[in-house]
């Protein structure tokens, strides 16, 4: 499956390892004629950057980004977009250890299993370090999908125990605090928690709400390619990630279908919904309705606290990892999360525009039958 | 995108409309060698059935399949295994109505959007009768998995508010009760819910779990064809799928890592995991251990009671829908995903298997560095 | 690769074997709003059906086909497209024989290599009927580009040693003479060819040449999806073609840049060129000029007389293939070249429509920039 | 279709334009284990590269390659393999004039037209530049071919009308003379011919044939992914290719079926053929015989002497193309046609492990049936 390529027409293919000399990504599949420069997509990876703030890494990393290709007189030209930042704090003496054994909630062991052996330096390909890539990438989405009038917008709604407060909801304050939490309180009682985790040595995971905003109905295919299993894909494919939820999610497994169900309205002399259990999509078409989505994010599993485990030849070992770890990813994983969501809304905007006849022909110039 | 392909080596095609001509379903890729009969997707197509309890469909349909290419002296040939399944009860004038406006929960209103018009009888493309290409080939796909040592098993744990009771897991009663549930007094106590919601012409969801045993270590992928990533696009695109868990799912983010990772130990001389929270993949990869997912099913959106939409023209209307729907499709989903868990897990099989240079030396016979 | 999906907007899936229970194809993304009939499809199957002149083998075949889904009320409705027909005329046991040999020039010894064993009767997947679902598949392909302005038309060019005189060619014609030719005194010396061929017990072979007109300028792409690059695998994956053709093709290769090049020029207020060597393609998408092809078809390996080969155990045998068989294919295969290209043109129209944002734009009803 | 990757398996990505920052290549799909270098890489980078003679561009490039991902301690570790060639020479002065004209027989017209503008420095995406990311991919490909036995080489056999004398062929001679003809009398003909060319301020095309030796049999699929078609969709994929040949290809169109089959014989106790008019390849699958391919390549466009055209308004032009073109490109598409029949043989390769249960079965260690 050669698994680091994702989508059809808008279509990424990211590269690289945490220590090695840089990550990067291509994109093919971008239209031709959309202004891009490095800030447009600067700005997304600083928001994912090590070191934002004390519950961040202080991995040294500017990640700066360079345009490699696809873009000529400050426009894309239709050609391979190919970005690249390089790795600047390698510092691999701190991994040089881990590589003797099997770190307990990393990818150590399936790598192994799969490739024979691994660049056990910081995780190799398995690092956060990959996600760069996504968000460079994203960034591109995202500023075509604001040019048609779609907003992607992602924030953290729970850390560990402590969850926001959707009466208290201030988009506002998503970019004031280092949780990216839209709930200035429970920013300040998720912070104290993780405080207390990490004076433990311990992590903490969390969810992370995403909305799209002005997305068209129509989007989406039948059967395999429904938009929400494409959605669900992209943000599976997310490191930490172990659970995908659209509309009401889970809490719909134990709903009614006649409170479920959202009854249609006409509203401004448009069809919308009085409701959204369904988050958007409808037999994985969107129905116009804002796209509701939330990913649960598992705690950091680099812990600075002993753990159990074995070594390559299967030998007990207790080992205490080293190293500069995030206590939790989520508030880093929100660009990411956005950035996904990004991709897939491209795709299917691109699929959708030969789903008709009269549409094709109208795009051509053609305007009677024949 | 064409929406209805699904796999990248064993891929599968499906096609068929509620009351058209009928459903069915192109393997390609499936490899040469395969003992395959009839009943042995037929099997799988019974319990994915209409009529099965008072709490499914009374669409009278005997879904028989038929083999038309793929397998010579009972052997699969290693081309196309194209299955068909005739639709028999289509009583078109049922839903003849329905072809003027919405039903809210149904796709209704995006497939207009998206091809401007659409085949309303019984939901067209969007119905549940899709899924039959699907359960016939992850019959195929089982039937290989199982001559691999690997067993999908798929059950219901919750129906509405009634979830089961683990300490009660009885893996020989899920055939044995029409909820598929492997908890006897649970599956009394939904049976007992769902005929209240039957009652008051309501509708009901519920959750179902897929175990997966013996995966070797070392399948799925890095970046974005993580195993877990695609089970999670495999199973959202089942229609009434609307949240996907992978291990401890959403109770992870609530987690800590000092819980949540699990430690590697030594077992008969085989390296596996104390605890499972992750339910089997790290890293988007296999590591061994029992892969454990869960899907939330929301409830039946077609009930009988009145319900608020609009026609197409946007007009405020009150329906009644008519017809024979279940009043909660959790037990027949639960082959359905069963069938997708199958079909990602042996895409993953054949992916893994170009993996290491080593492992191709050996499959072509060089045995020594050239 | 799982080898019978062809194209990626408007994707086909064939099955079938020549002895099995049928062939077919399933038609996925095309577009909404296309009538189409099974007249429509029969037409072309017509045109590549066994019986039609001594020239063809006189398998008793109608090859009538059936939509069996992707159709309501005379439109295609975006969904899956099945097409199937049933196959009449097995007489398996003409083919028992050659279960144990491989016949020179067919593809029996690979077939054994790669899956162990074959569908040894007619050839099984390997046959030329598998060409049926090309066939059904590019006449929807077809009806959808006329409705674009965009026309797809074979012939044969020559047969054997007797090649057309383009100085007499008349486009009526072809289908006025069994070989298909647009020159009917070369046709009556291809004739009388052909009989001296069959009278030895031999076969002969020709080329093909396939001239689409109407096609924009602008289709296809840079790299690897070139437009000359997809319609040579299309030609080429048609089983008896050796060789293909663009524009001047080989001829180009000893020719000089002075000649070679064609001078662009203003008619009638449209760019166009003054001659056409590069055969309406250049840097792999159009430019706007006829697309001219040729595929070169090999002699019908099928003769009836006697030959050496050897038996699956490698013993030498003499055989002589007996049963029903062309002595030239060529003719057959005109309507399956025509199929192929039409599926190419179809992909570029669709892939075409992603390339510029302004183009989008307009799509989606955006006029300004936001 | 976004057309810059190719293969399925062995996917390769490839980037940049001529007088862009670089030129680069992602290859995702390589198995782990494979020794890998710059230098392996090098060289043939080096054979492609301009100036290496009278008869290449004297634009001054080193091509120097730079590995920046997917090696770890010198081998690959499965993960992507990101290369970057940074472009050096590229006074763009030279081409600031081709911005308002279209050149006849190059792309610009079609890009115009596809993507509204294009980056006119040399040809942007569409320069020969393109083909460092394939050459430095087919590098890798062939490397890991090699160490399975399998040998692919490719020479010229014509230059303009000069044509190589295949009973003086002598593999040495290829790489000894700048026209990389395997036959030194041929070459210096040819080498004179060029001359004349140049004086003309006229360029030439010619032939090339690649040789594949070691090829098991059993590797390509039936239908649409016959490894004939992928090797003519690769080649056709390059520039300036314009017909593609397989085995006799051209002449089998007017051979006879009793000349043209080739019988099957038993030598050293395997069964093999007597002739091999099919080129190693019969009904898509290869046979175990030699595969052999042509590609005819025009003359190159870019030529000094005066051309008419027109300018981006259609107006009459008369240009003179400036800077430093090859006046044939044949001697350095060589080792691109090696790269691009690596790059299908390499996917063909992998393709083929998953064909038959048996060989499944034993790569994951089941010896009996279950």
């Amino acid at each position: 499956m050669a698994g680091s390529t994702f989508g059809t027409y808008f279509k990424i293919t990211t590269w690289g390892e945490s220590h090695g000399a840089g990550i990067g990504v291509v994109i093919d599949g971008c239209p031709a004629g959309l202004p891009l420069a490095e800030s447009d997509i600067q700005k997304d990876l600083d928001r994912r950057r090590p070191g934002q703030s004390r519950f961040t890494t202080q991995r040294a990393e500017g990640d700066q980004v360079e345009i490699l290709s696809g873009i000529f007189e400050g426009l894309t030209t239709g050609t391979p977009i190919s970005l690249l930042v390089r790795n600047q704090d390698h510092r691999s003496a701190d991994y040089s250890e881990i590589s003797s054994y099997y770190r307990p909630g990393h990818a150590d062991f399936g790598y192994d299993a799969k490739y024979g052996f691994r660049d056990y330096r910081g995780g190799g390909r398995s690092s956060g370090r990959e996600t760069i890539g996504r968000v460079a990438a994203g960034a591109v989405a995202r500023k075509l999908l604001v040019s048609l009038g779609i907003r992607v917008l992602a924030y953290t709604v729970s850390i560990g125990p402590v969850s926001i407060d959707f009466s208290r909801f201030e988009e506002a304050q998503i970019e004031q605090n280092p949780l990216r939490m839209p709930d200035s309180a429970a920013a300040e009682a998720a912070q104290e928690f993780l405080r207390e985790q990490m004076a433990k040595c311990d992590s903490a995971g969390g969810i992370i709400e995403c909305r799209i905003d002005g997305v068209p109905a129509g989007l989406g295919a039948p059967a395999f390619e429904k938009l929400d299993a494409n959605l669900a894909k992209a943000l599976m494919s997310v490191g930490a990630v172990k659970g995908v939820e659209i509309g009401d999610g889970f809490a719909a497994a134990a709903s009614s279908g006649s409170i479920n169900n959202d009854p249609f309205r006409l509203t401004d002399g448009k069809i919308s919904k009085e409701t959204n259990h369904s988050g958007g999509i409808l037999g994985g078409i969107s129905d116009g309705s804002r796209i509701l989505l939330r990913a649960a994010v598992k705690p950091t599993p680099s812990i600075s606290s002993p753990q159990k485990t074995v070594s390559k030849n299967g030998e007990p070992v207790e080992i205490q990892i080293k190293g500069r770890h995030d206590p939790v990813i989520v508030p880093r994983a929100v660009p990411v999360i956005e950035a996904m969501a990004a991709l897939v809304l491209t795709d299917a905007l691109f699929e959708n525009m030969t789903s008709r006849l009269d549409g094709i022909r109208k795009f051509y110039g053609f305007n009677t039958v024949q």
